[in-house]
């Protein structure tokens, strides 16, 4: 189903309105408004939903609104990292047990919660998520509603399968060009973070669109909408076209079960920003703030760490990245790096492919799936003044650890190069066969 | 060389013995008498040795007696499990560069260190170790003397390359004949501890020998010295032999770098234990001591975690072993099952024969190699009441996580079959190919 007309009101929206209008039961709704709106799905990790569980026990509302609208997945300190991470895993596990929630993906099965969940087949076009997780902005590149809330709001929506919104003005991100080689979706991000500033999206949703969004494959749309939140998004979206209908296909998702969404003509954005592909470099976020790019390079900055991974890129085409210019180098001998793929399905693949291999070769550690140092809980904490190249999404002063640790994010070429080298490098200088995350 | 004469006394002695009378200037020595040992190595790791540096630093004696006699890797937290852990790395590795330490085997580039040195063609028959950490021992199946000490010990050892020693008893165990499929150096290491408890080597030299030592891999023989703490060992033990020779042969260590010992006909042993191998069956020690050894699969007793790694059963062989098993199987629903290689060589080893897909295919977590949760510090530590099968080496209450946690040590086939079906079961049921650790 594809809908693009108006919804009877006298203005046209955005597919963000048009999800929260859908989901709210009015024919039309307006940026500003407090709307009670269903949640199709709520996804759930060991660290926030414990403390909703909590809530709702003490007040005697220990029921969930649908088992089967449920997602559970242990991500974050897990296996268990201390006995207090091993209590909160059981409780989510013991849970879903008793509440005979069917979409378990338990340590082993399962990896990094958004990543799992984009790749299950159950988040759809034209849905609503919610989970006490920032980074669940990252579905909406299924051309979804998706986005963080607090752990009494998710209490709310375990319950109840509804939160209370305001609906979100709409930001325009239109893409046009094709980027150079070497320059991949997290530079896009950051440099459009960069532009309009880590509060410059404050509770918009994001809309991404350009022929360089239409050529993009479903991996590096991810990676924008997961970016959402670190400039204040509330969401990220990309409408669905054929590359959305082709990856939800090969998950046994046809069409004729979801709905999509298009913003209309005359649809209203707040804000609109222009980006030329072509134009941007390899860009780092300098500590302390997402926002803080400057072009890959330009400064010596000498790194101890470098890691690749979280759910923003450790994806198998940010694997693949990684390998290219890993392959038949090693490691600088003062760097410790570790690559993470995002989940158990994304590790094997990567092990097929000799992906894990090259990077064990040259001197890298290969984690199990999680959260882990992305936000300093373990598996690679940084310590006093550690330097640290990252994948992923958040800079701030102890995200990762010590809070005198410096924290550069890039792009996963861009780690890798770091890594090579010991300082922060531009990946253009490895460019053979990179792929530009072109869809298929 | 071959020494195998007297030492100008008038009794013969141990290997044991000789090695320590080569390394304190006496022909002979005997039992019960105090010396004063020359380290030929001394292996430092994250956790012990900090505390050995500031007792050095605040008496005015940082200093290291050779620090090419030094092998150093971190292998307890890190990558750092926390804030505290990159803290020690970071000391660990500062003092590596500052003393021009040689043999450091940094994260990404190493594993667990005992593991690592044994692999390393550094330590020799004939030779001495210590080491901050309990399974020193390890080593001894080089024909060597390797034993932990505490953190003063340690400290001497860094600063003058010598230790004291209580020279010590030596036993005897005599394993004759073949195991069954499926038995292996695992099952004949708790089975002798279960006879003479955890107690039973207090003090004393373990010495492997009879025609299942001669026909056992080094792996095999890595096993048996490695647990000779868990009976109070103060070191395990094999004599050299062709087998020994051509391990370390593959490793750049020819026979003319090293002493090779053998014990006098007339050498004096407290103990002589002998095992029959074709009587012993898969064993495994229940809670809450190694000693604690029971037949594989005599009771039911449900598992919520299955865990092969450790210095103790992380080798090649130990993952091999457990791949026949789960190749084409699934870990069982209920069970957290987590699978670390001992080294980065070991985990490209296992990646390269394809047994890590087939690990991630099963359902398992695969962990950068570390010490992890072998000792509850992180990577699976245990909550409240759960129940681990697990190839480690020790089970004392609280070891693995929680005080109430219950820890079940078997073999690496005996954890993988007991992560299929949700019990801890008999590997004998899944025998095919099963290689017994024949030495090649």
């Amino acid at each position: 189903m594809v809908e693009t007309g108006h919804y009877g009101g006298n203005m046209g929206m955005t597919i963000a309105e048009k999800i929260l209008a859908a989901h709210s039961g009015h024919a039309q709704v307006v940026p500003g408004q407090l709307i009670e709106c269903a949640t199709d799905w709520v996804l759930c990790h060991e660290i926030t939903t414990p403390a909703a569980l909590r809530m709702l026990e003490e007040r005697g509302m220990d029921r969930v609104f649908n088992p089967d609208q449920i997602v559970a997945v242990p991500d974050h300190s897990v296996p268990a990292m201390n006995i207090k991470a091993a209590k909160m895993y059981q409780k989510l596990k013991s849970w879903v047990q008793e509440k005979g929630i069917r979409h378990f993906y338990d340590v082993g099965r399962g990896g990094i919660a958004h990543v799992v969940l984009e790749n299950t087949g159950l988040m759809k076009p034209g849905q609503t998520l919610v989970s006490g997780d920032s980074h669940t902005c990252n579905a909406g590149a299924l051309g979804a509603f998706a986005t963080g809330v607090g752990s009494t709001d998710l209490a709310g929506a375990i319950y109840a399968g509804k939160v209370w919104f305001k609906v979100p003005e709409t930001m325009l991100i239109r893409v046009t060009g094709q980027t150079q080689p070497g320059v991949t979706p997290k530079d896009i991000v950051l440099e459009v973070i960069r532009r309009i500033g880590a509060d410059g999206a404050n509770y918009m949703a994001m809309e991404w669109v350009g022929d360089y969004i239409d050529a993009l494959d479903m991996e590096g749309r991810f990676t924008l909408t997961n970016m959402a939140i670190e400039a204040g998004g509330k969401t990220g979206i990309v409408a669905v076209d054929e590359t959305t209908r082709a990856y939800l296909r090969a998950r046994g998702v046809e069409p004729d079960q979801y709905t999509e969404y298009q913003s209309d003509p005359d649809a209203h954005y707040k804000v609109v920003v222009e980006v030329d592909a072509a134009q941007v470099e390899p860009t780092v976020a300098y500590p302390h703030i997402p926002s803080n790019g400057r072009v890959a390079g330009s400064d010596r900055i000498r790194v101890t760490h470098a890691y690749v991974g979280s759910c923003t890129n450790g994806r198998i085409s940010d694997l693949r990245d990684v390998a290219r210019i890993l392959r038949g180098r090693k490691v600088a001998d003062d760097v410790q790096m570790i690559v993470v793929p995002a989940t158990q399905a994304i590790w094997k693949q990567a092990a097929q492919e000799g992906l894990l291999e090259i990077f064990v070769e040259a001197g890298a550690s290969v984690s199990y799936p999680s959260c882990g140092a992305c936000l300093g809980m373990h598996s690679g904490v940084l310590g006093p003044d550690d330097v640290c190249i990252s994948s992923t999404n958040r800079n701030f002063v102890g995200r990762m650890g010590d809070p005198t640790a410096q924290i550069y994010l890039a792009s996963p070429a861009t780690v890798a190069a770091s890594a090579v080298t010991g300082y922060i490098t531009d990946p253009r200088a490895y460019n053979e066969g990179s792929s530009g995350h072109a869809a298929d």
